[in-house]
């Protein structure tokens, strides 16, 4: 019988971590961790999504502040707000929703947030501490953090002799993924659209991971009997059967073909999906920790 | 027949266009590349190899300066030299030769050095820049950069298909090689001291690469037939048939076995190694056309 790693109870359990240890914070330093998200325009997706974050923040008894600028701010006004933010001690982590709106370059904006209130993990420092293995004062990206977490849960935290197939290559996913499954004492394979014979790759692994956007490309017969599989893509496919013009969400693996197989599974959705808040809130007390000059929790271990 | 690839003649090859890049750089612009070596204490072996590396920097035409501080050279002092070397437009590349004595602390001196200036490739920005595909504007350690010249001798510069393999993990190599061979579109496996059955991993290579350490440690039979064997590691161990004391150097392939399998092949010594300080002035070069403005060569395809 497949272990169905369910998104809503691993975040959840991550949620309750960080409010104590915002709590802890608080009551033995005077220090509340400070969040501010900055949306640009009027995007209806990026509005919910920071809507979500602003609220998470409130309950985990955060210092949250949201900035919406209007669609047409100029790279000049984001910047100000960013170094403003950058100075404010009561703010530990600094977000900047993307997409930006046409007109505005990201990459300037996401470098000029100081490293230590990057709390997405997508500044270059963060992204070389990552890259040599310094986790204890660079911020990782909150999707691979999550998704870490998800594979712990079922492989505890040290993955020495197992073998780790990422398949996907990004900056925000794949990369910083490997990574940490490496830092972990596993061997990581990193597989791609380039990769030749992709299904013989997957079926070496014991921890397969999958973040390529394409639905449902992993089949059953990719997966080694009992490997855990975390799924990472998130497509909207076209669902007749639920009615005329109805869509539903699923995964870049064949979950269930993969289920058949695998020892371990993440959903999709309520899956890694739902870790991502979660590990923001936790890359903010992180920060204020550190922030303080103290020793930030470990969120790896839970 | 094995293709042996020396390191000599491509070194030749790297140093050729590195005078080539360099004269055009001063007869167009008026720039003539700046390396500063600086050394600490008189540690026999880092002695030769900063006098060679100052020799060459002279032999390339550049502006060659060498700092050499006393043993006992505080802290403080040693900052103020990269601070000073940081401002001088004159100065394009600053590298401080390690270990440091006793007593000094190489981190904050390393992350202190103008990311623009790293000739090294050792700051957090350019692993960074690295470790997110950004070849561009970054400077890559010199070892790796060297070593996936050699791969490109024999492989061209796309590498979709391929399978490499590289064992070890180091931020000074490992991580880097596989951060530039999944640049490049192999698909990439990191393996190292914790890798289950590391015989069977390095058998699925067509593009091996070892840097650990061990003397002779990766057998014949570890070989795919036909693959490349990139071989880092530099190990001095007793030659009792060249006479009582003698000693001579060997990689961690065994060069023998893994010649009569493999399609192409580094030898040790005479092979990577000698890429070194071939890399460190491509860096240079690099380095004075970023810093005035200018498109860098490209030295991957030579």
């Amino acid at each position: 019988m497949v272990r169905r790693i369910e998104g809503k109870t691993t975040a959840a359990a991550v949620i309750d971590k960080v409010k104590a240890e915002a709590a802890r914070l608080e009551r033995d330093h005077g220090v509340k961790p400070g969040l501010a998200v900055v949306i640009v325009g009027e995007d209806p997706a990026s509005q919910t999504y920071v809507a979500s974050k602003s609220r998470t923040a409130k309950e985990c008894g955060f210092h949250s502040v949201q900035h919406s600028l209007p669609e047409g701010t100029s790279q000049d006004d984001l910047a100000a707000l960013v170094d403003k933010l950058n100075a404010d001690p009561a703010i530990h982590g600094v977000l900047v929703q993307l997409p930006l709106p046409k007109g505005l370059d990201s990459e300037p904006i996401i470098q000029a947030i100081k490293p230590e209130k990057d709390v997405d993990g997508l500044h270059v420092v963060n992204a070389g501490k990552l890259a040599t293995g310094d986790l204890k004062t660079g911020l990782i990206s909150c999707t691979p953090a999550g998704a870490m977490i998800m594979v712990r849960m079922v492989h505890g935290q040290d993955l020495s002799g197992l073998h780790a197939v990422v398949v996907g290559r990004s900056n925000l996913f794949g990369k910083p993924m490997g990574q940490l499954l490496l830092n972990a004492n596993a061997t990581v394979t990193m597989a791609h659209s380039r990769t030749k014979d992709l299904a013989s790759i997957c079926r070496m692994a014991d921890i397969l991971v999958v973040a390529v956007g394409r639905q449902q490309m992993v089949r059953g017969d990719w997966v080694k009997p009992g490997a855990t599989v975390i799924d990472v893509g998130i497509n909207r496919i076209d669902a007749p059967e639920r009615g005329e013009g109805r869509t539903r969400l699923v995964g870049d693996v064949n979950y269930t073909e993969a289920a058949e197989v695998a020892g371990a599974i993440t959903p999709v959705p309520g899956g890694v999906g739902l870790m991502t808040i979660a590990m923001l809130m936790a890359n903010t007390v992180t920060a204020a920790y550190q922030q303080s000059g103290l020793a930030a929790p470990d969120f790896g271990a839970l």
